[in-house]
């Protein structure tokens, strides 16, 4: 079946598209802006990512004759939406925050600016690959903050829809693990990918010798051996043996890890493969790797927690209309008032306050009353020494993305700012109890 | 960029073919099964989802010449490994648990036949797909089983992955919700789709008499116009007198549900509006759904907490090795022995128990140590009045696949087979509160 990045949108955009067409608003200039009202219960920042998998989508968003047929065929919308729709391709703005830095509530993540029918079309998939990536992304970021510099690899993809393992796997990656198991991700993105064994070889074979010794013959001395199909101590024993002290590493996906690590550790060196690493990857999550930070482990492998955020499966984030030019042409700062959703109106600019030493400080949120695009910000140190880094970039231009966020070269850009973000955060970030936010927002 | 489903794979599936090709082991006949352990913590039962796209995308699992350059590029596997993945295509048997059947702990969900490189490249996507897709099937049905009958719309396509949403609207559709906002959904598999405004829509007018006005007249008098905007009393007295008494329905998608819902039936009432139907959108789960039993709520609309499975976003099923031939062609049951991850080796027929009153009572798994394909499971009342009714199907055999489970055909044909399943389950199912399984996993 084929399929366009169009449809996986609510219905509802296009209801709104087809009364707007008739009630002569559908070409009003707009600002939508995505954000989070608040941040997963009890995390102290969030990671943005999903941006450059989503300028693609956007590119492709496009009404093709089978989903225009299929629309008319189920009375969606009318014979002049359709021709609207036929015609579609965003030819707007959008400027964003750097796939890969950290947000804070409120932060204006994405901006959209163009019609109102142009830009509301996109809030499903803007919001999908956000939520999704995004949380993701948060919760690697707690998990890479906790590995003390041990590598971190994904092995999520079984744990989540078979699409969103690549998405996971990639952001992931831009939050800084090592390496993911997932091959599509590797292709797609550049990711480097990992993986040797599973239980189901050693199975297979008659003995657990004859499983380790063609596994050895296949890829050398150098691979990573599953040792604890049977009994753990007997299965390192057999490692060594089969393929000698040049061993690469072992893998170990049961027991309560420390313990085993532990005697895994002393058993490797007594048998004198003292350089054969411990990789571990039994139920990981944040909590469990900062439970091992004092244990021989060499490297981790991360799936279900990864890939579900960590208990905040859904980042949260909203796309919601904040500016809107009236039937006098004038633009109009609006907001939904309604309790417990009421949210802040009007075009964002915003700037991360970071102190002398180069931390971060404050969220600041710059609302504007007139005009569609974010005012650059000031960047200057102030006597203090402060200085004020602006965190918005132009993505798409009059509907013309910026090629460097996309692909492996968009993708690699953004694990360069998380990183760079990362070393902004005031160390309490780094915090896994529950607490608030780590810097406030302050709107100005 | 192309993508095929058999890069959707975890890179070890690979480089076990590799290495079984080289060892000689690679065509040993072999059964594997999936299957959870448990269920999610404090769930009684779950629904197996995902039958109806796996096999779609087992049919479409081919690498081709971009996949197989990628792989020789990146030194995954050897020359006679990318032959046999270049001719590569899955002609073993697949038996299952029907789509939209209940499942409980150790019930042999997928049983896959063949040889073992044809069956160790599936598991990945397997996994992927049933696990998510059963995690959305299992959170729904416990949110329909406490609506009382009233409609379930799934909108929750923002809050997953972009596909993942496509196939959340299909799990929540099998498992009794009435429709989707996700367009693809119902192009793909045949679901009716809802939808009509936005928060963004009211905004965009220069006031929300005009919003309603210019819905009103593109979709008539028997719209659903939402009425939370500004703010809700005022809303819902503005929606009358623009569309009369005649109002279809109006939407709350903030507040506290239960006083907000009583207060707007009662004005609604008041102004003459007694047919115009309420419907919920705020942030519901099954908690509270079921907190509004009493409330005069006609539709409910979820997101977030069905589309991450409501506290479970994954369902947490295995893939495992469970016998093979060996090297004197006799079947051997395999099963890894390791702490806390032990499972029961050998292949598996499955009966559900049900009383004289076609009640659930048991789930009953046959273990055999001999042949591949599961025995047909007898099916006599017993002097009690009881019957055994035998779970597997065939979903493929020789490779060829059953069209009856596809399409939107298939995607019926599960959901009838679910509203079957949840009639014969206990009553202590229904019951939200955390609590054991419903019904015991016996094994024989």
């Amino acid at each position: 079946m084929t399929e366009t990045s169009a449809f996986r949108t609510d219905r509802y955009e296009l209801t709104m598209v087809d009364a707007a067409i008739q009630s002569g608003t559908a070409n009003r200039e707009c600002m939508f802006e995505a954000f989070a009202r608040r941040l997963p219960a009890g995390r102290r920042y969030g990671i943005v990512a999903g941006t450059g998998r989503l300028l693609d989508l956007i590119r492709d968003f496009r009404f093709g004759d089978a989903e225009l047929d299929w629309l008319r065929d189920n009375n969606v919308v009318r014979p002049p939406t359709l021709d609207w729709l036929a015609d579609y391709s965003f030819s707007g703005n959008i400027w964003g925050y750097r796939e890969g830095d950290a947000y804070f509530p409120g932060s204006p993540l994405i901006q959209v600016d163009g019609t109102f029918a142009e830009c509301v079309v996109l809030e499903t998939l803007i919001l999908s690959v956000l939520n999704y990536d995004s949380a993701v992304a948060s919760a690697a970021a707690r998990m890479v903050s906790v590995s003390l510099g041990r590598p971190l690899a994904e092995m999520g993809s079984r744990r989540t829809g078979e699409h969103s393992a690549v998405a996971a796997a990639r952001a992931a990656y831009i939050a800084g693990f090592a390496s993911t198991s997932n091959l599509e991700a590797g292709r797609s993105w550049g990711i480097p990918t990992m993986g040797t064994a599973a239980h189901s070889f050693t199975l297979l074979h008659d003995t657990e010798e004859d499983a380790f010794r063609a596994q050895v013959d296949a890829f050398g001395a150098s691979t990573t051996l599953l040792v604890d199909t049977y009994n753990i101590e007997r299965g390192i024993e057999l490692a060594v043996s089969v393929a000698g002290t040049g061993l690469g590493s072992i893998r170990i996906d049961s027991g309560d890890l420390p313990t085993v690590a532990a005697a895994a550790r002393a058993q490797l060196d007594s048998l004198g493969a003292v350089n054969t690493q411990i990789t571990v990857t039994s139920d990981l999550d944040e909590y469990s790797i900062a439970a091992l930070s004092a244990s021989p482990v060499d490297a981790f492998g991360v799936g279900t927690s990864l890939v579900t955020g960590s208990g905040a499966p859904a980042a949260g984030m909203v796309y919601k209309l904040v500016a809107h030019k009236n039937a006098a042409d004038e633009w109009v700062s609006v907001a939904k008032t309604a309790a417990s959703k009421a949210s802040v109106g009007g075009r964002k600019s915003a700037l991360r306050l970071l102190d002398a030493s180069g931390t971060a400080r404050e969220e600041i949120v710059m609302v504007a009353t007139d005009g569609p695009a974010p005012a650059p910000a000031a960047h200057e140190p102030s006597v203090s020494g402060a200085t004020e880094r602006s965190l918005l970039v132009p993505l798409m231009e009059a509907g013309v993305l910026d090629e460097r966020y996309l692909g492996a070269a968009g993708t690699r850009l953004a694990r360069e700012q998380n990183a760079a973000a990362m070393r902004e955060l005031p160390i309490d970030a780094f915090r896994l109890g529950r607490g608030d936010t780590v810097i406030p927002t302050v709107y100005r």
